[in-house]
């Protein structure tokens, strides 16, 4: 079986000093330590988090996919790269560079990688720029998103353009939950991750879903990361809030939230094969694809075993979750990796 | 079969204007509007929440409850009443204003009220004495808490003492979420409720887990609002958190989250059969007990709907979730309310 791992995460060997480009400093930089690896260090000094050569290396990489019989990773940036807090256009330079970066790391074997860009969403119309050229220069097959931009929610009417012209050229979108909620109040037991990260992307679906996202934009290709975050097992809470204050809940939009199950998708980044199996049932098994956050602790350590070892899918199923499903998300083939 | 609810919210009729008593502001009043209504408003003018008579009136409260079977209500003040931003000596003169309305309330019918108090954990030792307070002088079988105290979440050494005498005393603990995550950034759609209150609920089991409480204090009597909010279905990220980063997550406690499963109680509340049988399985029938939300619109608006329509629920353990597991939560026998 064809097996995509459409959630995985790649690093620049090194990243230029935009503290000093730019005049002020906040960003991510890439510091060597020995034998391939390195730590992720914030301008300021600020320790963020150690990384090995598989986070950097397209070369290690293939190996270890041909290790868990991974054919393709669609890659994206790690999002603390996002850069979102600084100046829209010292944004887009950042992005730009981490695009080219991808792009470049693609073209190392294009039948094994697929690549996702970052667009600079603090400014809608720089995002739509550097959407254009994520795929008509680069070749990439979407862009991932931030589960919020500050205080732009992922329903904010500026992103609307946006949307039309990411429908429009069938990008496929990677939500992914970054900027948490909490995270400065919650300094223990790596909260931010394990609490913050699900509410950011139930919070970004219900955003898109009650914004009328979905409804306007029916042909977009969005994707949402961890399972979909705490928004499966929550829907009941979300859709009886619909239900009794549609004057806060159905302003934009005035369908039931259910309506839109099965027009997104989330990975399988559940790490339970009971909530896998919920959201299968939840959205359908169209809607459901292999995400395994490589090469980080945190995600499916064995790419693809939670899907595998799941003996009441049967193999059309499991197909759909390994492969199926992300070729429909990004608009590609299986000839195209062969 | 007797049936107890464990989570409703009730407030006084009239409230202080403890604004002028403080010399600053920020407090919650409720102006009557007419028949019985009234309205929540900030003393700053902010509008917060219509409410009815339900809302107030233990009279009220007890013809809808025959209206539905409810025997008994475990009365709770509204969470923005915490006031756990004010000075500490101050919140606790407004918890104890609540308190003995509280304390009131249960006196119209002691059959068929039960009383939860609030306690100013923003200063422990106040939190300790208003503990004593509810326990020995009002009645009261325990207190309500919020899923942090600003910067003060409930893993804090601060408030082992506080957990300590709740132990001694055998107080019935509900924590419940406020001061949501997000709050700031999410203003759309009832986010706060439908999102970040799910989130806090996670983060308050988390902390109580990671921090070692359960472990130190086995005969803490802990329930958590909303069927444990996102913390059942995500119990698969955050264990899988445990096993990879140690170093983060086990520093105060080193043992597996699963280990605590059945050791604290969550409510019902989740509007959706599914979920309502998974947490069932996941923390066992001992561990869930029926809560409503009464009288607010997010809650359970036919109280113990779900769980009697669970045709798979056994009689026995229908009862268990109705009412057997709150009275062994609250210290209590079936005799107490003939």
């Amino acid at each position: 079986m064809l097996k995509i791992d459409i959630h995985n995460h790649i690093l620049p060997k090194e990243i230029p000093d935009f503290k000093s480009k730019f005049g002020y400093g906040g960003f991510i930089r890439v510091h060597p330590t020995k034998d391939g690896h390195a730590d992720m260090i914030r301008d300021d000094g600020k320790f963020f988090r150690a990384i090995e050569p598989n986070c950097m290396d397209p070369l290690v990489r293939l190996e270890e996919m041909d290790k868990f019989n991974v054919d393709v990773q669609v890659l994206s940036t790690v999002p603390v790269m996002f850069s979102e807090w600084a100046k829209p256009e010292h944004t887009q330079q950042v992005n730009r560079f981490l695009n080219e970066d991808i792009a470049k790391s693609v073209e190392v074997n294009p039948k094994r990688f697929v690549g996702l860009g970052t667009v600079p969403l603090n400014n809608p119309s720089l995002g739509i720029e550097e959407l254009h050229f994520c795929m008509n220069d680069l070749g990439l097959k979407g862009v991932q998103l931030g589960s919020h931009y500050g205080k732009l929610n992922l329903n904010d009417k500026g992103l609307f353009d946006f949307y039309a012209e990411a429908e429009k050229l069938g990008a496929a979108l990677l939500v992914h939950p970054w900027d948490m909620m909490g995270k400065d109040t919650m300094p223990d037991y790596w909260l931010p991750w394990l609490v913050g990260m699900p509410a950011e992307t139930s919070r970004a679906i219900c955003n898109m879903i009650f914004g009328g996202v979905f409804e306007k934009f029916p042909k977009l290709k969005v994707c949402f990361a961890h399972g979909g975050g705490s928004f499966p097992a929550t829907l009941g809470r979300i859709r009886h809030g619909y239900n009794v204050r549609p004057d806060l809940c159905a302003v934009d939009n005035d369908k039931d939230p259910i309506e839109y199950l099965g027009k997104f998708w989330i990975d399988s980044i559940t790490h339970d094969p009971v909530m896998l199996r919920y959201i299968v049932e939840l959205l359908g098994e169209d809607s459901i694809m292999l995400g395994t956050d490589y090469p980080f602790p945190l995600g499916e350590l064995e790419p693809g075993k939670l899907i595998e070892s799941m003996d009441d899918f049967s193999a059309d199923r499991k197909q759909k979750l390994l492969s199926g499903n992300a070729l429909d998300w990004l608009s590609m083939s299986e000839s195209d990796f062969q």
